[in-house]
């Protein structure tokens, strides 16, 4: 097949009528298929289930001579912490181990700052007149949804191949009232980049108008390659603090992804002096969390090089979905001219921008063929993408069978969308 | 003995110089004893520990089709949801279960209000002038934290044997500033008060002036008698809604005292119309909560009937422990006539009034005494006690021999204070 823009009208509207014979066949077999959100597979969370075998012995529900059954140590198990301090390669005084959601330790994060202040706010920042918010798109539409509910304005930055746009993040913090910026430093969602040395010290060494700007990191695919071996990624907390900006960072980790979505353990990790900021502010509301599960889990993934191993394990079932994907649209996508994406080697997504003006369509035309996938236009603030082009191919829930089914009715889509808009 | 307010001055020295001889010999011991906090104590958390043996066979991740292991379901696995319902006495889809906090979700109600609004807020508080909080005192030092964090004002409300006390409570809500009420309506903390079936109409029956007025109903002892039978407990739900104020009630209660404090499973029950108001808030802020930790309890507590069967257990440890504390201040100190206290059927707490003037010196001198106890004020709202007066003992925590020591040094401060106060 010819690139689509130099098919001539009769050949677009027969290629067109052949697509469509195609789609009416799929919307016929009556599929529900799911590539909406970056949920782990059966498969994966049948691999970790073994984790449920543990604490079961008198001397697993003591830790450093904590009862981990007990209320007790809100920061988080001591032996938890030094888990996450060794995966992400910080101090384990710098950890808070939460419950078994970043995004909420996230939210809470900004609730706190809007509620009550960070550490250098002159004030909460509910009594600002106006917050603005840095969000590299395209982005994570989950990230972009807590900034929003509190009512911040979202200020697009451009995606890099090596992360957000420095020039324009550059210029955005002079204006006092932006007080954040959202990150997803290593395979960054859904673009699956990795933030360049060079991007990182530009971030490190920003000196935002706002004294309490935030850099949220969110490294939730710090150890998930899928693709090839393990790729070292630097401390954040030593680089800003080596800036002179130690409390400009809140990292956040989870092993949503390396254990289970739905019962893993999450954290946060700052600066001490932000620690003990926190520490006064969640002492209020909360106890302590589930350090049942924290143990459980510093039983089961022990220290990072353990981690690292059952990460390859997950690499065996995602790695083959990925390339699945990604040799589809190679084949019945890239001769056509229409679209782009790129080759991901970690992370839970793929990224993929359809002709311009075509993504609410092709998604559109999924739906009708029973195919869900992420709304048009989440990947961008106020799900809105200005070119209706990013499209966010979540591979990891289906089985390979039921894949290679929805990502053929997807391409299906992808060409009929396209020939639409150069018009049959 | 005789009453020390029948002893001449020069008794009351000897006494004093007896009781003083008393103290140093256990100073001496350098005991290490703790009354502070409602903590189980091991030999509950053993109790329930074979509930960490659960979630073995592939047939348990899966509840009502639904694998439990993955992300999904925010406001709770529905079986979870019936079980509390159950125990609640309201209906499944009147509650959301959460993580292993109701502190967390109570503090969570109070932010959502202060950030977004309540269902009837006509502007989130944060947004308001001045915020004023009803705090039944004695009460919950925590509860009172929660709403002292929001920078609320707290107003006391006396306590009765049956709850607060109502008529102050009606006078109170006529002001539009006052937000709501603090309750544990069940062996309340710490008086082991229930309230009374008209304490509860009236509170059902309030039409304050703040239109999104909120009784925050922390059933934290709905099932937790150590002494006789289970007291059956009206659903607050229903009740609202008969005097036609159903969403001016947010319940909320845990397992942390039914199977583990660290890692139990919380929620919170309210109206249809106030649980479709905050899965709209709840949304941006969490996926969902662990659904494992859910799925463990649903199989572990099964249903209502079952739970009690639990707490009957419980009550064989604690049960012995209450006696002891209450036979030692009936034995020591009632002759004296310095003080008063109750003896509770359920909860964590025994509340214990000192003679005016006297709790702080009282846990001083425990504390020198290697003894420590919450501290005096806490059941106060700002800490403050105006009589100084209110103990809160605790005895969970600590086996029976040490809860014997931990009480005798107690009377020997308790009495030493008095004899203080009294003049020596």
């Amino acid at each position: 097949m010819k690139p689509y823009a130099q098919l001539t009208p009769a050949e677009r509207k027969e290629e067109y009528a052949r697509l469509q014979t195609e789609f009416d066949a799929w919307k016929a077999k009556g599929l529900s298929l799911n590539m909406a959100r970056g949920k782990p597979g059966k498969q994966q969370l049948d691999l970790v289930s073994d984790i449920f075998g543990l604490m079961q012995a008198p001397r697993d529900y003591v830790s450093d001579g904590i009862d981990v059954r007990n209320y007790g140590e809100m920061c988080g198990l001591p032996a938890a912490r030094r888990l996450f301090a060794d995966i992400l390669g910080c101090k384990p005084e710098q950890v808070f181990v939460g419950g078994n959601s970043s995004l909420q330790l996230m939210y809470d994060t900004i609730a706190k700052a809007y509620t009550h202040g960070l550490l250098h706010s002159p004030r909460p920042w509910c009594k600002e007149e106006t917050v603005k918010w840095l969000c590299p798109a395209p982005g994570y539409d989950r990230h972009f949804k807590v900034t929003e509910t509190f009512g911040f304005q979202l200020v697009t930055i451009p995606m890099t191949d090596g992360g957000p746009d420095m020039d324009a993040v550059e210029e955005a913090v002079k204006d006092p009232a932006v007080k954040g910026i959202w990150c997803v430093p290593k395979y960054s969602n859904p673009e699956g980049a990795i933030y360049s040395q060079e991007t990182i010290r530009r971030l490190a060494a920003l000196t935002p108008a706002a004294p309490d700007f935030l850099i949220m990191w969110d490294n939730a695919y710090c150890v998930h390659e899928f693709e090839g071996d393990y790729v070292p990624f630097p401390d954040i907390l030593s680089i800003c603090a080596e800036a002179g900006h130690p409390d400009m960072v809140f990292e956040f980790a989870s092993t949503s992804k390396i254990t289970l979505p739905g019962a893993g353990v999450a954290c946060f990790a700052c600066s001490e002096a932000n620690m003990a900021h926190m520490e006064k502010l969640l002492t209020p509301q909360v106890i302590s969390f589930d350090k049942v599960n924290q143990q459980r889990h510093v039983l089961y993934l022990r220290d990072k090089a353990h981690t690292l191993e059952l990460m390859r394990k997950h690499a065996a079932i995602m790695g083959p979905k990925f390339r699945g994907v990604v040799d589809t649209l190679d084949r019945e996508i890239a001769p056509l001219g229409i679209a782009s994406w790129r080759r991901p080697k970690g992370g839970y997504f793929v990224s993929f921008n359809a002709m311009p003006g075509t993504a609410r369509r092709t998604l559109a035309l999924c739906k009708e063929a029973g195919v869900t996938m992420t709304s048009a236009g989440a990947t961008f603030p106020y799900g809105k993408d200005p070119q209706d082009s990013n499209i966010r191919i979540a591979p990891s829930l289906p089985p390979v069978e039921e894949l290679e089914q929805a990502m053929t009715v997807f391409c299906v889509c992808v060409k009929l969308a396209a020939l639409e808009k150069l018009g049959v």
